[in-house]
């Protein structure tokens, strides 16, 4: 299981990175040598590490504050490559997320982000689960 | 290359299946030892496969016709596994999707898949792209 927190703990430092609007943080998280990509809710797919980044700095200079909540993250490691699905909470309502990751010199990097807007918020009580 | 085509031809499976209504197809296109996981339009992600398979029985069940063009697929091979990004086409929209591959027994099979709508289609022609 270590490998799978390992790949949670780069997870969590992707939203900790969103939430804390820390573009040098978000940019060390990407990967250097694999190519990158990323869907942002409604956007066309982004290709390159260059335009990747651009996205998240404009993402985060957008707006005055951010907080993006992650819970119910899984995460399933394929050699040296690892799945992260879990739901990202933002004012206004909740997301699923896909996160790959790969290995790069030891360590888990992102390779391609997408996230998408659930069609509605359910009742089980999930916005009180701890962020992962 | 020959491993990209590979994981592009089996991603058009995948869209054959889907535009055919071929449940069975379908089936055997997703993988049967890695853990699989599944993100449609607005749904919660939907983990293993049973789960999967029944909510691309109800999907394929439920319309009397249906078809999906995929374009700009581009596939990404990391080892065993791949990622492929694309376009998918509906009579009313675009979505993005990413579609992530892994080797079962030398054969491409599929362990995640999440589409998302684009916000507002674009007019650059894409809809004329031949299928990938």
């Amino acid at each position: 299981m270590s490998r799978e927190f390992d790949v949670l703990d780069a997870n969590s430092a992707f939203y900790r990175a969103f939430s804390a609007r820390d573009l040098a943080a978000m940019e060390a998280l990407w990967a250097d040598d694999a190519p990158v990509v990323c869907v942002h809710p409604g956007w066309d797919a982004l290709r390159g590490r260059d335009e990747v980044i651009q996205s998240w700095r404009a993402i985060l200079d957008g707006v005055d504050s951010l907080v993006v909540r992650c819970s119910h993250a899984f995460a399933q490691v394929l050699g040296d490559t690892a799945l992260v699905v879990c739901r990202e909470h933002v004012s206004g309502g909740q997301l699923v997320a896909t996160n790959v990751f790969v290995r790069e010199r030891g360590t888990w990097k992102l390779v391609h982000h997408q996230a998408s807007p659930l069609a509605s918020d359910d009742d089980d009580g999930d916005s009180e689960e701890p962020l992962n």
